[in-house]
């Protein structure tokens, strides 16, 4: 069986593993404080183009939401995002576990808009109660979104203004930032990234990474005492040179690009097979996750076959799923689709 | 320079590291649904000899500690804890963050004494005000403790008997499991644990893994819907094929406890050597972690030769300083030590 | 100048007053543990009709809600409410404050339909990641609601409905609930309250106390040590006996009826008279609170005569306005009222 | 039977009752935006002789406690307070439940001394591991405490200037403030508390009021957002006039102090009937709370006729006991203690 499942089906990148190997009988300090991370975080700083840059390493994508949000706002405040954004809906309740508000806006295609954002913000301040009412503290995008879909740079820059206006840190979730950073269809790179956010990460557990996420702080903004935020979460890792290791090895010759736009090229022949066979789309995603509106017969040939994600059913006769591909998809895992399509 | 500086300065036994080579690219679910969480989980139940166990992974101690205690405690409750204990001292307040308090009753060498503990509850429930304050709610110890000591199985057992009469779950930190089961001065062992215990866990960070920590429930009492407690407080792993696969080779062959043997055998030729040089040792520890009273001019020889952790300063003219073997040391380690000393 | 501003603009009834002047000097134990919190505790178990309730004093709303909510809910659940309810718009996250997300679904001048409830519940658990996302836990409603109207008898059933059928606990805020019971278009009465709620609370400080809710527990479901979990939200009044002698005058001869049918007989004239005078009404509500969509001349004549609350503005050339009866407006607010119009 | 088993078994002072009577039915705005609650303020102000002050009111002790500290603590910060402090032990956990722990050292008599904070402190930051730790970030005194003892004027400045040292503000805990500034062995005054603390607040609750705690900034340093953070801990009251008009009167023409000293008088009178009658006392209190150590056949003559606060039982033969005097104790009461004596 073939799997597109999600972008999390398999282990390392080889490279990575083999600098986990190299590295494995050296003494390293612990919590962060190792060569490696060190290494990586110039590394990341330079692609990012942002000398002033702080990177700091965790290990999964829920867990860097939580730190990063509880530890910017403050206790009145809440974090802005769109309804479907992964910090509204599907991180368990994460974000209200530190005690802040999710404030929820309108979106089209897991995509906010600079416009609903300041009518929010406006709203806000424009009500007499509003002292009795959470604050809008930050804002949350996630490039790219739950949909795949992506920010132009515009689109991001028109977001900003409105933060400046109201002086709102803007914070990108970027789970799977090289997947958005390498799409065909992007004007967005890392450097827009760096310059436009107050605080980003850099997604590793499904670019490449057996888990990790680097963090990327633009301005000189860490929150004061990061790493002691980072215990107090159960967030700090023993060995930091599981996270340091892998991210040197991603950020040494483009690695992360390179294996980031391998995922795109596989994702373009899929859809492009897809069509083909007359597969209808539930949306255009211009990255390595697919929304394909299945017919019921269309699913039946997947059975014990394909792997898929399950993603919705929009009527009795249809079936949303999700196909993803990453770092770790094959030509033999195109050629055999094709075979069962 | 060599290191005695922690159990946690090197990667991961090599056999772990082969096994995750060995399954890198297999298609696994993530959020631990994958075969090798399943083997692991099938091992450690044997392991503990007990069939009805509950066994769940998580990244880290602090983290695993949170998770545990804020899952099982009510919120009227806290956790009765030895002060010196991890969850007390050093996890920057990570159990008070998910809103309890930890309860300290005093401790020697780490360990707390079963009567020391009935006094507190009864203290607790004798005071006409105690609806005032915080119930106790369950009762963390740690085996080892933070300064390497040991419980006995009778000293176990009588805080077992405190726990039954109070009705207060007992929770043993497990952080360095192996390295207590594997002492030569221990009558404890796993099954006694599994037995004695409603909650505890397996330290892999420290015995030989990247990170992970098995957690045990030992009587069908898992809290309800746990992985979306983990998921809530950040700890659940997209790839929980990084902790299952460790923990499944750390479980195949005795793996688990021959690395422990092996740093117990290490960490006693240390501390041979050291008291035939002289040294003076600040307790009596009968596992990895051996913590020497050094006079300043002892430890002016380590400089620049000998990686070790600052304890604490008892008086001007000494330092305590904690020498840590693991499953890492080597004869090498020890032939060097001997020289410079 | 007259005022409608909010009907918490005056202070206490008469008879309340009086009571808490005849028994200022008694010695009395505290934190609810008084002769009066104890006679209320009868007097509302009998007005309710259900000899098993448990009552409790609270001082305010959102602290009532905040303590309800968080006692009630497990650590990985939320709460269902109406986007407009009070607990999830007009509380500065008090409930996410405890930790828990405010769980919204659709609602129709602040009520919520079962339907909808319904299509939420199940959509979760039909959702194949629901693990990862934060469980319905309980259901909030409002009676009367933050927009001034009425669940009918059937609409409550129906929701009941499906709340037993998720075993999910029905809460009901009452902050205004003599209003409700006393509406002329209401066919919901205190004893059906008690009959289909969990839990609900009976306010006070709209309805002719000081401060103080009067919360009830229908079904000896009160969470274990209410009263330490009161404490330790900052909610336990020393002197319980302002809350006691309160609640013990307002079920006494009928009085909390008799206000709240005052209030709902001034609402009447209140809005006939603007009727007749051309107003238009923003919605059509059956309790003490009207909203009057004002022209900007209309409402110019207000202006230093009558005081009122700004609820929101539609379009440039109207204003949505508050003006809310309650207990103390008198007949010569609304003589001087008509005078002005 | 007499009562002396707390200070806040009475009512409201006539005085305070009087005001509540004669502003009943005056229209006010809500929330602490009242005139009464602005008179209170300036007169608290003007009693403090700190033009700069910021005052603000809550309902209790413990909701005033969780409050500031919430309030005034970064996420990673605990408060630093006496193990007997209220905060610590008498609290149910409020301070915990907002995610921060209570940094204990030791105390006297339920005082700390400014070279044991000095110890903790810098003890703190010599921790190799401090980062690994909760931060020092305020220091909590009560005064009086809850062993009704005092701090002399030298005491607070030496504590001063450990928190100038390290930057820590510091708060002090006034539920009984009244009892300890009327105290005829004391050189403390309102003054030298608003110059050498950064936050306090003046009781009421146990000080002539039904409820209510008045809080003072000293210099400019409330919170920002605080009505929003207060209304977020469900302590914003909507009749805010309720702590207004009380604290209006308490600070006309000295009454406050007026009633304090009456309380003061009355523990002395009190103190010296039981030493005359040789009765012994558990510790020297200088104010309203006295703590006597009773034979059991001492305590038997109070059986049904002297009501008062079990605190500990020493050994078998012995009982501690508090009395409290308070502005309601009455010659009366200690003419009829005398009899039974």
């Amino acid at each position: 069986m073939i799997s597109f499942e999600s972008d999390y089906i398999a282990g390392a990148h080889p490279k990575v593993l083999e600098a986990l190997i190299r590295t494995n009988l050296e003494s390293l300090s612990g919590y962060g404080s190792d060569v490696y991370c060190a290494f990586a975080r110039e590394k990341i700083k330079k692609a990012c183009g942002c000398k002033g840059a702080q990177v700091h390493f965790l290990v999964g994508g829920t867990q860097t939401n939580q730190v990063i949000v509880s530890s910017m706002l403050k206790s009145f405040e809440g974090v802005v995002a769109a309804e479907t954004g992964h910090v509204s809906a599907h991180e368990a309740g994460a974000i209200e576990y530190t005690g802040h508000k999710v404030l929820t806006i309108p979106q089209k295609e897991g995509k906010i808009a600079a416009k609903d954002l300041q009518t929010y913000v406006e709203g806000f301040y424009g009500d007499a109660n509003h002292e009795h009412m959470v604050f809008p503290g930050m804002v949350y995008i996630s490039h790219p979104t739950e949909y795949g879909t992506l920010y132009s740079k515009e689109e991001l820059e028109d977001i900003r203004q409105v933060c400046d206006k109201f002086e709102l840190p803007l914070f990108l979730d970027g789970a799977r930032l090289g997947y958005g950073l390498m799409s065909s269809r992007t004007d967005v790179k890392l450097e827009d990234i760096a310059r436009i956010c107050d605080v980003f990460y850099i997604g590793g557990t499904k670019v490449g990474a057996l888990c990790g996420e680097a963090v990327v702080f633009t301005h000189n903004n860490t929150p004061a005492h990061f790493l002691t935020r980072i215990k107090q979460h159960g967030a700090l890792l023993a060995k930091g040179r599981l996270l340091g290791v892998q991210f040197d090895t991603l950020f040494t010759d483009n690695l992360y690009f390179e294996i980031s736009a391998h995922a795109i090229r596989m994702a373009e022949r899929l859809k492009e097979l897809l069509k083909t066979k007359g597969y209808e789309f539930y949306l255009e995603s211009p990255t390595n996750q697919q929304f394909v509106l299945m017919k019921d017969e269309q699913l039946e040939k997947f059975r014990g076959k394909v792997a898929y994600s399950f993603w919705e059913k929009p009527d009795a006769a249809h079936t949303v799923i999700r196909l993803a591909t990453s770092w770790s998809t094959t030509e033999e895992d195109l050629a055999e689709l094709e075979k069962i399509l």
